[in-house]
């Protein structure tokens, strides 16, 4: 077959660079670190829109539109947070190109430098707090619970399709309360909506924690983090929500009168999910035949493909075909009829098997005589004959079971590769060997946490909401510690 | 009432503004020329988004998304391109900020100085057909129907919320195709799902047409435009279909084999539709009481006002409001019930109608007990009581009349205000005092457009498609002209 794949367990960086290309999903782009994303991994990130936007239309959110750019005296206005983004700033600083004087072609013209330069944002935080400032007066303006679908731009040295891009897509939601109360729901309530996410719909489990201290975005005073295990053992955060406290509010000065007529500040939170989930998706499930894709988040959930060695067999068989499309697509299933008669049957079968379309129906002249199709399952690759008579009832359940099945095998697999760990040896052999979730002691200081990462490379992945009380000793400096953190190497 | 506007005769530049500040649709950022779209304003955007999608889906297009930067040798590869957009470019030219070593704060680290400049898209062709050199090497990777949802950076220099910003959001087609016939039936198919949308969905007539030469898109061999007439007489283009020949394929060298295995080079078109609909909107429906908003785009359809003295009135109307609520909702229309009780139910009117919700019920104690309603219309501000029995099927009814009216009156607007001219005294006058569209004959000479623009301030919007050969003499020069060209001053 053409679209060769290097194997997954002989090198699993290579083999997802391989499919990300060969199933047509992203590039790479002329513009360093930038990707193209094409129709099809596109159409998935649509489907994934669909559903976050109507999970957040639903908690009561609405859209809205702030600038790419951020006037550089914003963005150093919070501490912590310039400091966290300034390495990664892409900066404009002039508005105008011009024809070279001395024949050299276009030149960026010195005349149009901006008097102050703008960057264009990593983040929106700043940008969208100092218009707060102007709508937020009184405790009847709150709480303002905005999200945002933008670009954003980190300059990362070091780049990877989905999973790091300097420009990548996303959604931001940016909201703003009268008590620290209600904000800390608001983080909750976000963290849970993209767990409710990421299990019902893109078909993986994940772990709701805390982040410790050196991990937090910059600028807040709590992060949420969903963490999912990828198949080579390594961790992926899937989706973040920040307890903002009142850092933002004050650096803004958005101040409001409260029911008693006291003025306080404004409590903000913040939360995003971006393309990186793509790259989760390709990660969690694929094999060595291509992608996986959970029916819920399927461009195209079912393919029918006929069998024919002319056009008399094919025009019988395109009868059927179309009446299973028509059928299959009144009950809200998305389908193919892939008549093409220049790829063989044979190609079609390793095409969209390459490219994770749940449900393969093929129909050959025999069946036709039989009243039957053959269906084939992606993520088991078992095939099943049928009689026509029960397709449509069976594409149905199959696609729930898919999706089920998907969810079970990738939470096996966790469950198989988290490590209750007490010994520092077992700790980096682990951690060399097969990878994974490693749940130890941990003597809560950003030390200890520093020098297990500058030894290891792996990191608190998050204090789990249910890790239980528990006395132990830390894994590294053996003082004590109530409770085991998630360690894991990460992308 | 607090959220006064200026009256529309008196300024309609004020009045623009002041409805889409007040109506909480959009706000000038911090940003020079960015706007803040806020959550009214860019439901308004989502409807649009939504409807368009669905029908370039509906004629074969897929979304796909390419990169914000374009490296300035990119942008410079051909020539007329270059030359239309190189005056008003956002460019970036460093990729990270640093602590100044004299403590003047954060400032743009001189070292991190980018080899190469990169544009902010003011529109993607020459970074997509850099992308597209790789798809295409066969007729058989032909067709490609990619459509793009991006933001895009025009730096203007005076600018108008929604209508002319730094930054926009918008839409971008880019196709390519094996013969010149496709692309021009492309181009055509494009400016007609345009003019379809504005016409069923905005209730905006608009007029199709080809652009001068001078007026064409900088790189199209043909620019088709919808344009629409506002109610100061003012003509605003709402949407642009280019015929781009080969000319990107030719800057990109991106050639094809054909059918007969020879080599060509590929065919394009481009077409784009932005957030200035949402000014076009506005400004070709509203009022002195505000916006008017053709029910197909209106966030809000119903909103149910309930007229009480106290609680218990108030119980007793809510239980019958949200029977309501439920039974429209269950028909597909979007209900708010507004039963808060810290404004009056004139003020509630006032700002319903600021915002232009089509239909406002309002439910007092005697409809209670009469088992009627009050509707009222946004369009012609009439009211009427009814029976509780016909809400439902009235209400449908009214939904689409109200769309209907909309349009009609446009309609009759343009009607009443596009003059047939044919003396040069005639044709001043008439822009100096009322404006509109004006039908005209032109020699087909830059020159003279140019003299005209000089002289007038108006422009040729477009040749229409359907301006019938008719002989006659320029308005200008008294050339001989074989058809009579759409003119106006325009937004």
């Amino acid at each position: 077959m053409a679209k060769f794949l290097t194997n997954r367990d002989e090198n699993y960086a290579q083999w997802y660079n391989d499919l990300v290309i060969k199933a047509d999903l992203a590039e790479n782009s002329a513009v360093r670190g930038c990707m193209v994303i094409k129709p099809y991994g596109y159409a998935i990130w649509e489907k994934i829109q669909a559903e976050l936007d109507r999970m957040f239309k639903a908690t009561g959110h609405v859209n809205a539109y702030f600038p790419l750019f951020i006037p550089k005296s914003f963005f150093s206005k919070e501490a912590a947070h310039v400091e966290g983004f300034a390495k990664e700033c892409a900066v404009v600083t002039h508005y105008r190109l011009k024809n070279d004087e001395n024949g050299k072609g276009i030149i960026v013209d010195p005349t149009a430098k901006l008097e102050e330069e703008l960057i264009i944002r990593p983040t929106s935080e700043t940008i969208i707090w100092h218009s707060y400032k102007s709508w937020i007066q009184s405790y009847r303006d709150l709480p303002i619970l905005i999200n945002q679908w933008a670009n954003v731009v980190r300059w990362e040295m070091r780049t990877r399709l989905f999973l790091r891009t300097a420009e990548f897509l996303w959604q931001e939601g940016h909201t703003a309360h009268a008590t620290r109360q209600e904000a800390v729901e608001e983080t909750e309530k976000m963290i849970n909506v993209y767990a409710e996410f990421a299990e019902n719909f893109m078909a993986l489990p994940v772990i709701k924690g805390y982040k410790s201290e050196n991990e937090r975005f910059a600028g807040a005073l709590d992060t949420y983090a969903i963490e999912a295990l990828m198949q080579d053992g390594k961790a992926l955060q899937a989706g973040t929500s920040h307890f903002l406290g009142q850092n933002f509010a004050k650096a803004f000065d958005v101040q409001f009168t409260d029911k008693t007529g006291k003025l306080d500040y404004v409590w903000a939170t913040s939360w995003g999910l971006s393309t990186r989930m793509i790259g989760a998706l390709i990660m969690a499930h694929s094999d060595n035949n291509g992608l996986v894709l959970p029916p819920k988040l399927a461009p195209l959930q079912v393919v029918i493909i006929p069998i024919f060695r002319n056009t008399g067999q094919l025009d019988t068989i395109s009868v059927t075909a179309r009446k299973i499309k028509a059928e299959l697509e009144s009950a809200g299933i998305s389908v193919k009829y892939d008549d093409r008669d220049n790829n063989t049957p044979g190609y079609k079968f390793a095409d969209y098997e390459l490219k994770g379309v749940p449900v393969r129906i093929a129909i050959g002249p025999r069946d036709i005589e039989n009243g039957t199709v053959e269906v084939a399952r992606r993520d088991t690759l078992e095939k099943k004959t049928l009689p026509l008579t029960e397709l449509n009832s069976h594409i149905g359940f199959l696609l729930g079971d898919i999706q089920k099945n998907i969810y079970e095998k990738a939470l096996k697999f966790r469950s198989e590769n988290t490590f209750y760990v007490d010994k520092w040896s077992e700790f980096t052999e682990i951690l060399d060997n097969q990878g994974g979730f490693l749940m130890a002691h941990w003597d809560g200081t950003a030390e200890t946490e520093e020098k297990i990462k500058e030894e290891t490379k792996a990191t608190i992945r998050c204090i789990p909401f249910d890790s239980p009380d528990e006395e132990g000793f830390c894994i590294y400096s053996g003082k004590p510690s109530k409770k085991r953190v998630l360690f894991a190497r990460s992308y």
